[in-house]
């Protein structure tokens, strides 16, 4: 049976694009809950300035909280030195660096031009594998920037191929603002996959209008087997206050299982915490699978609809 | 340029699904706005029994105010002899008999067995067509029926088949209670294409899982150039409360024209429409095309985020 790698980004795209601050108990609860939903990888945390995103200013605290089980890897972002220095005193077992495709995406949120990102990084990867750590490469940015509209492949598989040199495992695709559509994934993944292998790249869909599924679905024919995803559709985007976040995990799970496609996660737990963390932030995540699962459940006495 | 016919479908199948009635005015507003945007097919309503479904109790009236345009096209559901003679008594253009692939769920929904109801459509069919009137046919739980499960291509195809002989131009082929998945949807039609031309098979696709825009992505992919879809993805599934309804024709759109494939359809335009009658009705609709358009539209003073 075939597999995809499903890496659970929830805890840390999904809240650091939420308003609600989630307390550090609640965050490792969650994490209790996804592992026993069956999920793996888990991005749990970034080592950025507490000050850039509060949601994930208990980084520390977090990391060193977390519950171990077999099997299960945790993942951190980390943008420089001093927030390698941080996760290296933390049980995170890999880490990840990023960086943008676009110019001007990438001066906005890192502060440095693409050339002058790259040492940085290169340095973060470096120490980290001396260190015996994985790291994974975010390009942000692939299919679209809100600065400067399109993207270039070239500029994309640039990027790309200086993350491997430096020596990330794997790169990790963002549609960071959800304006891909099928038939770029198919054609940016095409041009991708002439150069690097299948199995080095993952995919990392926004579903701000409603193509992230579809998109993960075209990655998967193309031969991607990696995807990344957030419990319940958690998170947004900042460039569109109110827009969705991440393709929920939970529809992604559905659609691949339904396929035939194996994951390893039990839709059912999933839901289970993806509702228990709907509750606390007080909207309706966007799963559409949670939706109708939540729907069709027998509803407790004196329980709202 | 490649071109794909949507049949906008909110004014029937999504408000027949919304617990809200709109007045008859207020639906004549939707269709002047849908034409506005350049939709030309449009199914406004269903001629059941008025008590079977109170939100489309107005069908005769409605029929009779509708806007005229260039090319616009109006359908209307007729379930039987009776539904027809009230429909023949109103301007609409076209018409659409409709059963079940599954036993129960035609049983449950029509009170009739598959056989039974076979020759009540087919009066229809004939009467309708010796009135000048086209008719097509709507085959519901194709991907799967709430009662009975699986359902096979065999029974979806043995249906289509009877409808063809009676004289339907086309039939759509809906999967009611939106559980497909895109292999299925690969599958199945398959299957049908080697029996029907693709240009006489539509697509009707609920996104109570989350899976209605990849399902019609790959019917697309298959060679069908007719998808059915819901302004604002306005709608529901009466066996999940709460759960989404027909994929959005936003999402389907912003889709579509992404790809190169015309629809016709303009999206700011049409997010208009969807952004009144969800104000109308009071809750955000699920479309995600236009929940990222609300939110990076500048906000009039006052108004609430």
């Amino acid at each position: 049976m075939p597999e995809v790698r499903i890496v659970e980004v929830g805890l840390r795209d999904g809240l650091q694009n939420e308003s609600a601050i989630l307390p550090t108990e609640v965050k490792r609860k969650i994490a209790e809950g996804l592992i026993a939903a069956g999920v793996r990888d888990i991005e749990a945390t970034s080592f950025v300035h507490p000050r850039w995103i509060p949601q994930l200013a208990d980084a520390e605290e977090l990391a060193g909280s977390l519950p171990r089980a077999e099997g299960v890897r945790y993942r951190a972002l980390v943008p420089n030195r001093k927030g390698l220095e941080r996760a290296l005193d933390t049980p995170i077992d890999e880490y990840a660096v990023f960086l943008s495709a676009s110019e001007t995406h990438n001066r906005k949120n890192i502060n440095k031009s693409i050339d002058e990102t790259f040492p940085v990084l290169e340095e973060v990867v470096q120490l980290a594998r001396e260190r015996g750590k994985r790291v994974r490469g975010y390009v942000s940015t692939v299919f679209g920037c809100p600065y400067e509209g399109e993207v270039s492949v070239a500029q994309v598989a640039k990027v790309c191929d200086r993350l491997f040199e430096m020596g990330v495992y794997e790169v990790s695709l963002g549609d960071t603002i959800g304006v891909a559509h099928p038939r770029q994934v198919k054609e940016v993944l095409q041009d991708l996959l002439r150069l690097f292998p299948a199995d080095r790249l993952a995919g990392h869909f926004h579903d701000t209008r409603g193509t992230a599924l579809v998109n993960a679905y075209v990655a998967l024919e193309m031969g991607i087997t990696t995807l990344d995803s957030s419990f319940g559709g958690l998170g947004g985007c900042p460039y569109a206050p109110g827009a969705s976040g991440n393709v929920a995990t939970e529809d992604l799970v559905y659609m691949l299982e339904g396929m035939g496609v194996s994951t390893g996660i039990d839709l059912e737990a999933l839901c289970r915490v993806s509702a228990s963390v709907q509750e606390r932030i007080g909207r309706r995540l966007p799963s559409k699978v949670l939706q109708s699962t939540l729907a069709s459940r027998p509803r407790k006495r004196g329980e709202k609809e």
